[in-house]
């Protein structure tokens, strides 16, 4: 174990499930959260801050206990529920009255129905956005830091943390800040100004590190291990099995606002791959509870062409991802060695879906052809999807007679710079002839 | 009356009213909406694209017949509505069918309970802030435009207009692209970039007018009269009664989201000042169908230093509002001849409130203030609300035994420049030492 210390996560995880030992608390009141329990080899370990099996290095994963659930009073229960992710408290990591703690209270954003989109791709089957840029800070971010909060006033920490480079700056920011918690983010020394401004504005502290977005990560990972890093949560990190469990939100809403059934294909985009396994999750959880039908969903992961490691792997057969060095707009997707990438692989090829990727050109058209036919102006990342989405119909690999669900994860306020082309149709003298003469009426 | 036809607003007028008289269509369906009644003479004219009275040039509103209402079927009916505007559609100008038309749904945001805010104001009464940066577009503009766009479905006009400098031509972009309207907005030439992209990416037509927003309002008039003008809808111009409107739906809002309770004390950002005079009929509405108890409440209006003729109005004891040429970071705000000035003053006296302004520097502070304790990241016209509601507690105008609303209307992204100075609380090089070295701990 001493050896393996000096590796990066591995030396991490033993520094953790040392702690999980240590600290775990049988009192933790996590609602119906019932363990940890490793994704590769079962091992269960108690509710704690901790990530990774001390048997095996997998990662862990909430293990709930729903045994107690009757599906016609949990449907009851959760559409009397608040309008965010809290209506789906009995199924996620977070104590019974988390509706009444402060925080930000993400979700419940729209599902638009995209009859002007499906006419262009051709989609006759039902073609649905869901909109996650209506969350409070305008990503999907705040689904997952919402979770780690709780995990964090649980386990009794005091400051929230994080490493990014842009999204989940402002998540953690902003729901510390309503949370009454100290924040300590950590970004690369030499972002653009912009997304420095969006992560300040909360007032926490924002530390810059000399270094690029491995080194903020290498950094992170040393200060978890260290007396200077008591009590401080890292959404993405010690509390990460707390923090992707938020992703699940997104599926449940879907089959929701569908009416509660579940969509024949989902379109989904892949940072980590996280979010993609943890909607499989969700989906998988309401079969099993009796709340949607249980029949079969495809699920197509989405990357940029300039970070595509998991389509290559998904293209080329393997069941492994080699890493590759990010080169695209898509920052927010901009991962090389991506944690869940082979889970994703296992998903997409065991529900029948795929892993598609588009040029950054094609991200640009996307995002602009969502918004002059739904009004929707999404992130780089929306981009990804949409463009994916039509390439799939293209190339007969998405079938357009199904009911499909594209994901928008993110805002298009945030990544102007990708459609800083877009300008002007014509400029004119303020005279009805300087008006007619450029052709407008 | 001939000699006011010289005088920009009165001309076109005369020219809408003609028109009224020729286009309305006794068959336009827009639910309860009965006539548009003038404001100052109480002429009524039937439905239809004017905005002037024939009679005295005074301002056309819409006038309702709500007779056919029973105060608990109707709250009711409200409850059970879609999570967006369209839950109040029996009190708007639009057809009961209108949440099945394709529009971007705005509304429905969220009522934060500002506890942490509160503390810092002293406020004890209960504070709460109305986030409007929950829209689509993310003001709330979208409420006003989607009114403006079934009043032109409704009159048959295929081309959605109107001048901007801001919020407004993505809030008229957007919703056009979803209906499948065409749009045509005109802008200043000179735009920032940033602003030009925010409203050109829904692919309408965007012109730029060489000269500044008076000469882009004059030529917007001047095209209304004008067969090149035909068929189009100009949201704040042709359709502004149907338009304006769309604001009494954050008074709606507000009360049923405080369990139809009337808050005792509102703070509203004043611009043309006509979203705080139809807050004020909203809640006038609510009382006359008893839907929420009749008991006095107070408005506010905010304004910037920089653009305060109503606050300068207000403090001098005035009846009439003097223009003021704008100076200020709240853009969204700067209206220097706002149209409903005289109503704010007596709506903001009669009720026992005030108008008040702050200094940028002020407007500023505000805005992290709000980001620091709730996590909400306010436009500039955000920063004003919250900052006149700290001076007005100061001066002690401003109850804080009372509950209080405090209106954001838009969102901080719009205005990153606000908050440029914003920044790194350190840089660090990546080792424990020097976080240790930079006093984080």
């Amino acid at each position: 174990m001493r050896k393996m210390r000096r590796k990066g996560l591995a030396s991490m995880a033993v520094q953790t499930a040392e702690t999980a030992t240590n600290t775990t608390n049988p009192a933790v009141d996590l609602g119906p959260a019932a363990a940890l329990s490793c994704r590769e080899c079962g091992h269960k370990v108690p509710l704690g801050p901790v990530f990774a099996c001390e048997e095996c290095f997998g990662p862990l994963e909430i293990a709930y206990d729903f045994s107690a659930y009757d599906a016609d009073e949990l449907r009851k229960r959760i559409e009397a529920g608040p309008a965010n992710i809290w209506r789906y408290a009995p199924l996620l990591p977070v104590p019974a009255d988390v509706a009444t703690k402060p925080n930000i209270n993400p979700g419940w954003t729209k599902l638009v129905q995209a009859d002007n989109l499906a006419r262009e791709l051709g989609v006759t089957g039902g073609l649905y956005v869901k909109d996650d840029s209506g969350n409070p800070t305008h990503s999907f971010k705040d689904r997952v830091v919402a979770q780690a909060l709780e995990a964090a006033r649980a386990f009794g920490f005091t400051t929230l943390s994080c490493s990014s480079t842009g999204n989940l700056a402002g998540a953690v920011g902003a729901a510390a800040a309503r949370a009454g918690f100290r924040s300590c983010v950590f970004i690369p020394h030499d972002l653009e100004q912009g997304k420095v401004v969006m992560a300040a504005v909360y007032g926490g502290e924002l530390v810059g590190i000399e270094g690029n977005y491995d080194d903020v990560n290498r950094f992170c990972s040393e200060l978890i291990g260290d007396p200077a890093g008591e009590g401080w949560g890292f959404v993405n990190v010690n509390l990460r099995p707390y923090y992707a469990e938020g992703s699940k939100t997104l599926a449940y809403e879907i089959c929701e606002q569908l009416g509660w059934r579940l969509p024949d294909q989902l379109v989904v985009p892949i940072a980590s791959g996280s979010q993609l396994t943890k909607i499989d999750k969700g989906l998988k959880e309401l079969i099993a509870l009796g709340l949607v039908e249980d029949r079969p969903y495809k699920i197509f992961g989405a990357q940029a062409e300039g970070c595509s490691p998991v389509s290559t792997a998904y293209k080329a057969g393997h069941d492994v991802v080699r890493p590759q060095k990010p080169n695209t707009i898509a920052k927010s997707l901009a991962i090389g060695n991506p944690a869940d990438g082979p889970y994703v692989l296992d998903i997409a090829r065991r529900t029948g879906g795929a892993v598609e990727d588009v040029t950054d050109e094609q991200v640009v058209d996307a995002i602009k052809l969502l918004a002059r036919t739904e009004g929707i102006f999404a992130e780089t990342a929306g981009g990804v999807t949409v463009g994916v989405t039509k390439k799939l119909i293209e190339n007969g690999v998405l079938d357009p007679s199904l009911t499909t669900v594209v994901l928008n994860t993110g805002d298009g306020l945030k990544t102007l710079d990708a459609v800083a082309g877009t300008g002007l149709t014509a400029t004119i003298r303020p005279t009805l002839d300087s008006f007619r003469e450029a052709g407008l009426v």
